[in-house]
């Protein structure tokens, strides 16, 4: 009998949070599920983001048959504009998903790059050798989707992020109906979201957040202004319907806010009566009691709209007493002191500034753990592949999963670029995949290394100096005193470095071929004597 | 009637978490309540910590009469080595915090230059014009205090850190018999801590980290191994108490560990059978499941012994699967990148890790909003000023005294440096003294200023070219091929930089005295019209 192998293998979102990206292989053709991007960790400087790394699947381009994705939130459809340069499979998604994933394309010039089909919550279509089922999953953007993913190596159920959220702002639940079903036929494995592993109970629904904006609209005697992520189309829809409550008009503020408000009208994602959205300009001339501005930056970027009002760098708009700014989100772990220094900001301004530890206004879109304990109870898989978390999430789906009944030997932690294989019906380790980090910086994608990104690292911790030496062609004797450029650094250091140059004439006067080594050496060694700390120095030799 | 003014004015922990400093004036006649560190956020590169500004008090060292500190934590007496080599006045403690202070000031050799007094809790002492009445208070170590400041403008009380513990470790709560006496004479002002003011409920007991040990120690089949602060003194008295229990010796581990435990026993505030005491290479030796090691580097400090441990760089220990490692702690607000990182690695070195998301193994020192309204109700102050909070924490502790009855009008949000005058029972805003942040960085403290701080983060952000131009002396030509030192960048940018010398030459022809400052332009437009980054960029001239 021929084995059937089916291989998975992660490629982003195994071990972090962010960029996900599964990559299935079956008879040598290839299946993707999502295109994220991933947020810097602080100590990355200059990286605006973080993309998977598929450079191991160029090789194989014209075997990728297709790549399909859960739902429009940046960590899973973020990398699609880097990597449909490189492979150019059909995208399936559902309608709002396709439509968030081209207003990002159309802004980049590429949307004729991709080749975007649509497809229903319900739908089973056939990519290459993969049978895959879409089912649709509550989670804090509509038309979300996960996959039962068949081959004749057996069934994979693929969760995408999700949540059992019972009264969902678009009132369509997560299709249990669908995943009995997936249990009924026999699931081979479990690709499940850990995000929320840690977090014990129950999540709570979306309503919750309606108390809170109650809350806020009732007491509210000035505007509102309401920051979220540009792609939570479900929190805009309950902005629309407390504002409409409230006799407010709302203005959408901040480019992304503005196009996917409008696609997601057009597609019937956002209902809103015509005559109560207007333009920031008509806003400001409203009544304060009278208008709700949603605005983009929850996590206070600090180019997004509440990133500028925190700083007062917006144009148009600035914050004032009796303003109420409430922030319907949380913050992206590593990000907290930038959206809490964003809060003080406000609260110096004047605003009353509404967040997550005050009132209810978000809640998280993830399974908790009893969630996740009800999702492998109802899909009944052998195997459970825990992603989507850092390692510790994955380790505490994986003790929830034991104490349901999985064994611990058919819990398998991997990681990026670890591939996963089955067959018949076993599962084991495969091969391991050269994988790094891909950053992208301006417009440079995959340029910038991890080396490279230690160095910057390194000169703000240390600051710099760069010592200037013109010596004698000939005889390498150093000529004139040296000269010195420093950066990050107090005055102060300016005579302690003029202090330096009789040991600099000494150094190169012994130096053998290895003056830059020896200049670097003896001018650390001075700096930490004298100041405690060890810049990076750099030399720079002109022969005379 | 001669008005009788008592001015007080935060001199750090107002509008930050930290740093904690609080300068009493009457007559005249200065008293400083607390001087403590604080943690640098995460774009302060090269800061270690953060000082209290004490430039404005230096005039007036002679009017000093006393330095009073509440109790042993960093954020109460990290700066204490620093402000006595400027203010040499008598210093007041509790023994185990005098203790503290003593380890501190012994190891950088100071312990000569302090004049250290120890006070009780209960203690009545006159310090120039402030009659200072110590006060019992339950916090995360034991020997905590608050004081009860009499001047003829009127009592003052100062909570310092608390909380409410009916079950303290040492079965010492906070004393309300004497916060109720202050309240029938008759209580001017509260200053109160803020740092748990948007946390509901009440904080839980010491106790409940018991419960959380015992989970841990009834479990664990391999070594223990328990991170967090050296300051802790009751974490380690718990973890010893539970280890004698489970029949385990006890190793600490960590220079300020190993000084504090042995400091606390010879106070008698650590109490440890003899016998249970081992030292690391003995615990080394021991059965692993008859051997608990207390470690440093709750916070994920890099080179702390946990810091060490997850990234494979002790000498003598190394994590191994089948350790269960605990941290007894709580991430400091902007640190939690750092810990969950920490965290994260020693997974994958194979050790079960307990952290306070997965079991109560650690429980906030800090009051919660039903005991900030307990204080308020018990002391009956006329007003409030909320401080140790950033502005969001004052805030919503203003917002909770107003629920309690204190009127917005006698609520004191104040700032570092703003001071606050009490006059004949009236308060209002006074003086705003100069107040910037002192960075302490290696041996330097001070000299690093915040705009040396931005220029660092530049630099990592952008990342940084040196062209190295050689001109001739008369013309101001450039006469080479200008040479360029990268730092943080892909070699691909080599290139552009080497088709930009054209360019270089045709700027320089131009320039008239400001050659400079036209590369850099010119450059820096290059750059980023090439490569989407905008560098910093320093030039360096040679003539010849």
């Amino acid at each position: 009998m021929k084995k059937k192998t089916l291989k998975i293998t992660p490629m982003g979102g195994v071990g972090e949070i962010g960029r996900n990206m599964t990559v299935y292989q079956y008879a040598g053709e290839y299946l993707i599920v999502d295109a994220g991007l991933m947020f810097p960790d602080s100590d990355m400087p200059g990286v605006d983001y973080i993309i998977p790394d598929i450079s191991s699947l160029l090789k194989k381009r014209d075997k990728i048959r297709g790549i399909v994705i859960t739902h429009g939130h940046e960590d899973h459809i973020g990398a699609i504009r880097h990597i449909i340069e490189d492979i150019n499979a059909p995208i399936y998604a559902t309608p709002l998903t396709r439509g968030l994933i081209e207003v990002k394309l159309a802004r980049g010039g590429l949307l004729k790059k991709a080749q975007l089909n649509t497809v229903q919550a319900g739908d089973s279509v056939k990519i290459g050798p993969f049978q895959v089922e879409f089912f649709h999953v509550s989670h804090s953007i509509p038309d979300a989707v996960g996959m039962g993913i068949t081959t004749p190596a057996g069934l994979v159920v693929h969760t995408g992020d999700y949540k059992f959220d019972h009264t969902p702002v678009d009132n369509w639940p997560t299709d249990f109906t669908q995943l009995s079903e997936f249990s009924r036929r026999g699931v081979l494995a479990l690709l499940g979201d850990s995000t929320n592993a840690e977090t014990p109970g129950w999540t709570p629904s979306e309503q919750v957040v309606n108390q809170g904006f109650e809350q806020v609209f009732s007491q509210a005697k000035g505007r509102i202004l309401i920051a979220s992520f540009a792609s939570l189309i479900s929190r805009m829809q309950q902005v629309v319907n407390i504002a409409q409550k409230y006799n407010r008009k709302i203005a959408f503020v901040g480019t992304s806010m503005i196009d996917n408000a409008k696609m997601a009208r057009k597609l019937g994602y956002l209902e809103v009566p015509e005559e109560m959205v207007v333009f920031l300009d008509q806003a400001l001339n409203l009544p304060k009691d009278k208008v709700v501005l949603m605005i983009t930056g929850s996590q206070g970027e600090p180019n997004s709209i509440l990133g500028r009002l925190s700083t007062g760098r917006h144009r148009q708009l600035s914050i004032e007493t009796g303003d109420t700014v409430v922030l319907s989100s949380q913050a992206i772990p590593g990000n907290e002191e930038l959206v809490y220094r964003t809060i003080n900001r406000l609260f110096e301004y004047g605003a009353d500034v509404i967040y997550e530890n005050i009132a209810p206004v978000h809640v998280s879109g993830h399974a908790s753990q009893e969630e996740l304990k009800l999702m492998i109870n109802l899909v009944k898989p052998k195997y459970l592949v825990p992603v989507h978390g850092e390692l510790r999430h994955l380790k505490r789906h994986a003790y929830l999963a034991q104490q349901v009944g999985i064994p611990a030997e058919n819990i398998l932690i991997s990681s990026n670029g670890q591939t996963i294989e089955f067959t018949n019906g076993e599962a084991s380790f495969g091969e391991k995949i050269p994988y790094q980090a891909v950053f992208v910086s301006g417009s440079s994608v995959g340029d910038l290394s991890q080396a490279d990104v230690r160095e910057r690292d390194t000169l703000a911790k240390e600051g710099m100096v760069v010592v200037n030496l013109v010596v004698d062609k000939l005889h390498h004797r150093v000529l004139r005193k040296p000269t010195y450029i420093t950066q990050g650094f107090p005055a102060e250091v300016d005579e302690v470095l003029d202090k330096a140059s009789d040991r600099i004439f000494k150094v190169a006067s012994k130096a053998n071929g290895n003056l830059n080594e020896k200049v670097v050496e003896e001018l650390r060694s001075h700096l930490r004597s004298q100041t405690g700390n060890t810049p990076s120095v750099f030399v720079n030799v002109t022969e005379i």
